[in-house]
């Protein structure tokens, strides 16, 4: 039995292990380029759609690897988390394949696509305001009255070593790459990133991509320790939240650099990335694209792993159209 | 050299050869699968996302094979063709991968975003009204002054043969399949499918979809000839031509059934696929979704390939948010 104690812990093993439990209950995810792409931003891209996946996002990896690494005795009363929407209908999906009940707290400002899916995949919902303060507390009691297995959206190396699995299908798939650039929230798909590429391919570039009006990583990344905002205001609904310890061990060590992006920056890649790339994404999957664009020099030239990480969005509420 | 003198003398052969002929400038797309919309439609749903090739639809299969399938000498003069958008542009990108010129005769109402990408990929575009009659006459000026190659949309045996090699593809990546669902405007997608299918495997059975308000495929299919309308109006702007010889040909001998869908049949198809496969795609592709669901006895429990034929959509007026 492999050591889950902490990021620190883990190694390429945990990935591959996780691989194989959740083969089964995930897709593996086609790559995607678009010339149109290429051309505007002088790189070769290659995006990794994880919106895709079954539950929408690539969430579904770490949370099926959690669901499935339970022993029949800990699922019995089933699990339980946080999260401001994909954790939550992914941990709900992998909980319904395994057949264990499911609670969720999640912020009422939540996607409503999001709330659906979880109620469609059988999860239980109790709201909780936007704050980081208030999703906790709210979270405290539900857990209390429920028993469940707790499966933190990112600070948990379960669903740390899930995440990874992408990054090593990303290798398989492409023949060669100079760098990934992935969105950062908490953490959890980029110490997923770190830790396969790390040992698997030590010399491609990782670069976390942040909205600028939830940048506490970057500030973070600066300063060399840990800065938490409580509720910050952004379009990318999927990047709000803060690192923590397991995740601030894989960025601090094997992040290249971070860097922001606008909301304005955000909602235009968004935009041509449905408009050229045809696939429906999440405003936070565009942050990637966005920093692209704002770092020419950084990219141009370079063979680039982008990965798309969901794809759960208000069709009534497409951010351009301003409705 | 083969003939290609009409769509009878095609074989197996043609959809070969295309298929060598056009795999540098096209991509293999992905199929895709929803759990969800199998549950709905209680079938076994296979999307060939031809969304994703560059040009954004099938038709650059098409396209390819006829302006790399020309003599250098032929090639000079360029081609030129009519077209409510998809093969326009598609041929635009293919005659711009040669470096040959491109002249498009376009309806006036055609979708800005099928306008903008002939211009990005070289072609010249003259505007006609939305009929048949206005675009051959307009076509005809046209072809007179460029002296062009004329490479119909559909009704060409090159064509035929190049959109036959996505079922081929379809074939490739799935594992049995019990019928094909394709969208039929002037049929070239779905003669192509006959074309391989009849060959390679003559058990899988063939499904037209198609709005119910430009129909006249349905009508010809049951009335034994071709029926033409001259200006239908459907939301489905990629299936308003009627069939011609070449593709009656395949219609009439291959086709199991043609089923219709109602404008909001369509609309409704064409948010869920959005929702929940996660891809742009143009109300076209929708036609077959709508044909599914309306038809649960004829696909219920069956393995069906569904070809999502292009993702060229206006993202500023989506016709759930009536824009």
């Amino acid at each position: 039995m492999l050591d889950y104690t902490n990021g620190e812990g883990l190694t390429i093993a945990h990935m591959r292990e996780a691989h194989e439990r959740i083969k089964p209950y995930i897709n593996r995810t086609p790559v995607l380029q678009s010339a149109y792409l290429n051309d505007l931003t002088g790189a070769d891209l290659y995006f990794k759609c994880e919106n895709f996946q079954e539950a929408g996002a690539f969430k579904v990896r770490g949370a099926c690897n959690a669901v499935f690494g339970l022993s029949d005795e800990a699922a019995e009363k089933g699990v339980c988390t946080h999260s401001s929407g994909n954790h939550a209908l992914s941990l709900s999906y992998a909980a319904g394949r395994r057949g264990v009940p499911c609670n969720v707290v999640m912020p009422r400002t939540a996607p409503q696509a999001k709330k659906d899916a979880v109620k469609r995949y059988g999860g239980i919902i109790t709201e909780c305001e936007p704050s980081t303060t208030s999703r906790e507390a709210v979270f405290a009691e539900v857990q209390a009255a429920t028993g469940g297995e707790f499966v933190h959206p990112y600070n948990d190396p379960r669903v740390i070593a899930g995440q990874a699995t992408c990054s090593a299908e990303l290798l398989e798939q492409t023949d060669g790459l100079d760098c990934v650039v992935a969105p950062i929230g908490g953490g959890g798909m980029i110490s997923g990133t770190c830790l396969t590429l790390s040992n698997l391919a030590p010399d491609v570039q990782i670069y976390a991509a942040e909205p600028e009006q939830a940048d506490d990583a970057y500030r973070s990344f600066k300063a060399g320790h840990i800065i938490a905002d409580d509720a910050p205001v952004t379009i990318a609904d999927g990047l709000k939240v803060p690192l923590k310890e397991n995740t601030w061990h894989f960025v601090s060590q094997f992040v290249t650099d971070i860097h922001t992006a606008s909301e304005q920056e955000i909602i235009d890649a968004m935009k041509i990335t449905w408009k050229y790339l045809r696939i429906v994404m999440e405003p936070s999957c565009a942050v990637p694209l966005a920093t692209i664009l704002k770092n020419p020099d950084v990219f141009k030239g370079k063979r680039v792993g982008v990965v798309v990480t969901g794809g759960n969005v208000d069709l009534d509420k497409l951010p351009w159209l301003n409705t």
